[in-house]
């Protein structure tokens, strides 16, 4: 290896410099907003000792015309095996807006579906070579050589029009750096503002795959409570206000780890004033906010039983009917609909925000993005150049070309058609628990009459749902207009959830204190709820239905989610098709009537 | 982000477990081979600390047939967008084995071969869904899916049968692991065995890009004195002999970082009588060895002097013969004619190899892979789990249907055409020299006669080559034959090096106390060598030649290549084409020659 040489590192930047183009910065200034503040005392003393490359002054002499380089350790492209890269890849309409609620049987066969070349597709060719490249040009003699860390320039261009438009940041002076997939991007903050034994922020139920990053640095996990919306602002003020250092023997925590949108396990979305709240805490305290966004785009609104309309007023009536329209008017409708980011409150430069294509393109990508701060872009550009360096030349060549070819408009149209597929899932899995279930609601929307027996397991909020079995299931009798009937539950309540308005999981309570064997166990000094939720998840396995336990997403401390008598299990409707929803869910209600005796 | 639940790691091994074939383990262990020791102990809090996924248990039943699965957080493979992705690759015997001294004018422009599709080209298409797929099949719905950190299964397959075939390692139970490149793979290994305050053995004069990844942790350097076949075993023997942990305050090291073929940037190879002693101090000192080795198939063997011919014995002539045929004897005589990998010594298992597709396939590839004990390779799965995970599937899914394509066999037939580039490039520049300067031998291979009167700064082996200038530069007079008669140097010497047998790079050494300010500036108490070192790096890029100043890779402490007076450059011929590489060496001569006043 050798790449120390190679090319420098288009983001060099000091603390009066950003990469933003000069352009798009100095609009940021002129319509008032601030630089990002000085943030150097997050950083670890790792992240701090990190130098940018002593030989700067080989780079000025890099791009002098005429000049003959043996400086570097490069190979000539002359001798890459690959002349062209090509794919063949979707129209950005491809994936209509607007499904119907059960799916209609396709005249294609699966087989022919499956195998056969679709005619609509279009495709790029990436040449080796391409005459008269520019700094932007897609070429593999470039692609495929050392790249800086910051990858190919066109696609830092894109991005920060994205995030511009999409984001709309609060300060002037922020950026993008690409990486790997926000697994590595979250590693990386790790290590830039994580030392051993310190003390992070976490939702009270959270993503074990984030905490792989920063357990074994002995990091402990301080959990703050959730309701169906995320975490409650009020409990982190609490948290924080009353951090005792001496007692608890560490620094206060400096460093949330939040997923906002689509919250993964909970599936909980938060909205903006929510947001602009957990902000001001954080400035309080002086605490920086990673958000972990993946299923940004997957923002699909609530649902609604079937049958039912939304009381929406006109206005809001006139957007959702703006968003079923092509073209930039529907484009601006699914933008405007979109959860505000942090970064639309943050004023200082103290949120990591980390998007990823894994659910808008594919996750084999392992290609994502962090916007932050110019210090936190610089120090994560040398960690990037000391680990991964630029992601692989083959997948920020493809995704580039592909961004390119589809345009601006082009992708967002594409996200549209996603969200429109997540929505539609999100719609076949819920309407499944109604019409497995008999529903009783805690909220009065779409004019459901609200139930106040309902036990409720979500902090409150009233946006809860709680399953009881049909008094004959799937009998006639049981149809969703006489069940809305009802003035109280029927029997033992079997399963709570919050059904989500974004993402591709469902958190599912389940009443396992209704199972007869609960209270004996209790008794004998069990831990009742884990024996049973391991059963009844291994019963449902027999039965060929894999949830995932709840148990391991559980970030410790106390719950305002959940709590004695309650099991968790995360199911994602993300995969499954229509008849495998439908078979899942249906053996769930057996298998689980069976266990709980119900 | 949710890969924690996607598809668990194949290499989830324990100490009696093993991931390389059974069938290969069972025939290497009934060959006597032992298995690797238990080197636990080298292993840093943060390594030993890193957990499996503790839902194994999901793992066991998610290949169940017919199970509907809700419990990973994966895409269907129906909206990536990407329908088929192709290649149009160089047939493996696209590079001649055996290519002319000097270029043959190309018949082609430049422009049609730059620009135009050569009729060669062979190509391949990877579709989404493959019919009747396997585990080891590449398809598009797989490879851009979220995959285990071990990469599409046909890799390691590969891999593991080039390893066996190539390297030979001596113990039973070695396993490979992809990666993101060497710089990712070296990332982890730091974090894997070194902690904050650790010192590392390193060559005296090494990589400074792998150095980004331990001096951040305020690992000490300690440098190994070096000579033209690299580090010296008496030195480290001696380093390691009188460590003194008191007085020093801090632990004997325990890694050595090791760039054993081409070094960079000596570019000193070593061979395995060397590796062998060095295998023994570490074992003694238990010291775990890393060989980074990008350059290790660029083995080209020595320089001759054009017009010579080599005086080697009839066996190694046959020797030469083979490697020149086509096919498996010819593949077989390249194989043989490698330096030994420290695997093939390895018989505890303490060799972390590096190997990476960026010199032999392209840099952009950012791919590479691990060969090491099972202990190594879990732990290193689970940092690769949390952090990079796979490498994108993009680049796995091209590497693995390239290497598919063209078959081992096909491999080692490109492998050996890259090897006859490099060795023509290495001929290239030291011609050059040759014809530019004149030069004096340290040795008498070749039936030169050796000048024991020349300056050796490359510790004594006599490899080494002094550069003087001509007395008539470019004339007639000059010719080589000539130049052999002479009995003593002319002038000043200029520059020595040692003419690789491997790699891309030239260790240049100025004798820079030749300028006519040396002494007085030494007076001064300036770093006289330093000083003018700078001044005549400057005084060459402002002439159009960039070379890279050797004094960033420094590694401190004692020098044995080198010392008072003498300064380095460090010259790469990976790229520069036969006319730049002439003007460059022409331009060096006279600034050189002007600088010095010589």
């Amino acid at each position: 290896m050798d790449s120390s040489f190679a090319i420098p590192s288009n983001t060099t930047l000091t603390s009066q410099g950003s990469a933003v183009s000069s352009d798009a910065h100095a609009r940021a200034v002129a319509a008032g907003l601030p630089n990002a503040l000085d943030f150097t005392h997050h950083l670890t003393p790792l992240a701090k000792n990190r130098v940018a490359s002593s030989l700067k002054d080989l780079y000025k002499y890099m791009t002098t015309p005429g000049m003959i380089t043996m400086a570097g350790g490069i190979p000539s492209p002359q001798y890459f095996p690959y002349e062209t890269l090509s794919a063949e890849y979707l129209p950005t309409d491809f994936l209509p807006l607007d499904n119907p609620r059960t799916p209609v049987k396709s005249k294609q066969s699966l087989l022919s579906w499956l195998f056969g070349s679709s005619t609509n597709n279009q495709s790029f060719t990436i040449r080796k070579y391409v005459e008269n490249a520019t700094p932007s040009t897609i070429q593999l003699a470039t692609s495929l050589q050392y790249q800086s860390a910051t990858g190919p320039p066109a696609l830092p261009l894109f991005l920060r029009e994205y995030v511009q438009k999409i984001y709309q940041p609060a300060y002037a002076d922020w950026d993008v750096l690409i990486n790997c997939g926000n697994t590595d991007a979250w590693g990386k903050v790790v290590f830039m503002l994580l030392e051993r034994g310190d003390a992070i922020l976490v939702e009270e139920w959270t993503y074990p795959g984030a905490e792989n990053s920063y357990l074994p640095l002995e990091v402990e996990n301080i959990s703050i409570k959730m309701d169906g919306e995320g975490v409650i602002p009020e409990h982190m003020e609490e948290v924080l206000a009353n951090w005792d250092e001496e007692k608890r023997g560490k620094k206060r925590p400096k460093l949330f780890y939040t997923v906002p949108t689509g919250q993964n396990p909970t599936g909980a979305t938060m909205m903006g004033e929510r947001k602009k709240a957990i902000y001001d805490i954080c400035c309080k305290y002086d605490v920086i906010i990673c958000e972990d966004e993946p299923y940004y785009c997957l923002y699909t609104g609530a649902w609604k039983p079937e049958g039912l309309k939304p009381n929406t007023s006109v206005l809001a009536q006139r957007e959702v009917e703006a968003e079923k329209k092509e073209g930039k008017e529907g484009n601006e409708a699914f933008i405007r609909a979109l959860a505000p980011s942090y970064l639309k409150y943050d004023t200082q430069g103290r949120v990591i925000r980390l998007d990823t294509f894994s659910k808008t393109s594919c996750p084999g990508s392992r290609l994502g993005w962090f916007t932050t701060s110019p210090l936190f872009i610089e120090r994560l550009t040398r960690a990037t150049e000391a680990s991964t360096q630029a992601p692989s030349g083959f997948v920020t060549a493809m995704t580039t070309t592909l961004l390119q070819t589809w345009g601006f408009e082009g992708y967002i149209r594409w996200l549209r058609g996603i969200k429109a597929v997540y929505k539609m899932r999100r719609n076949w899995i819920c309407d499944t628990f109604d019409d497995v279930f008999h529903l009783e609601f805690e909220s009065s929307e779409f004019g459901i009459k609200r139930n106040d027996a309902v036990m409720d397991v979500f902090g409150g909020l009233g946006r809860g749902v709680t399953c009881y079995a049909k008094q004959i299931p799937g009998s006639k009798e049981a149809k969703w207009d006489e069940k809305r009937g009802l003035q109280s539950a029927r029997g033992k309540p079997l399963v709570s959830f919050v059904p989500p308005t974004a993402g591709m999981f469902i958190w599912l309570a389940v009443h396992i204190s209704g199972h007869p064997d609960y209270d004996a166990l209790v008794r004998k000094g069990e831990d009742a709820t884990k024996t049973l939720m391991t059963a009844l998840w291994r019963d449902l396995a027999e039965n060929l239905v894999l949830f995932a336990p709840g148990i391991g997403f559980d970030a410790g401390g106390e719950h305002s989610i959940g709590g004695a008598g309650i099991g968790y299990f995360r199911l994602s409707y993300s995969i499954a098709t229509y008849e495998e929803t439908r078979k899942a869910i249906e053996t769930f209600s057996k298998v689980l009537t069976n266990f709980l005796k119900a």
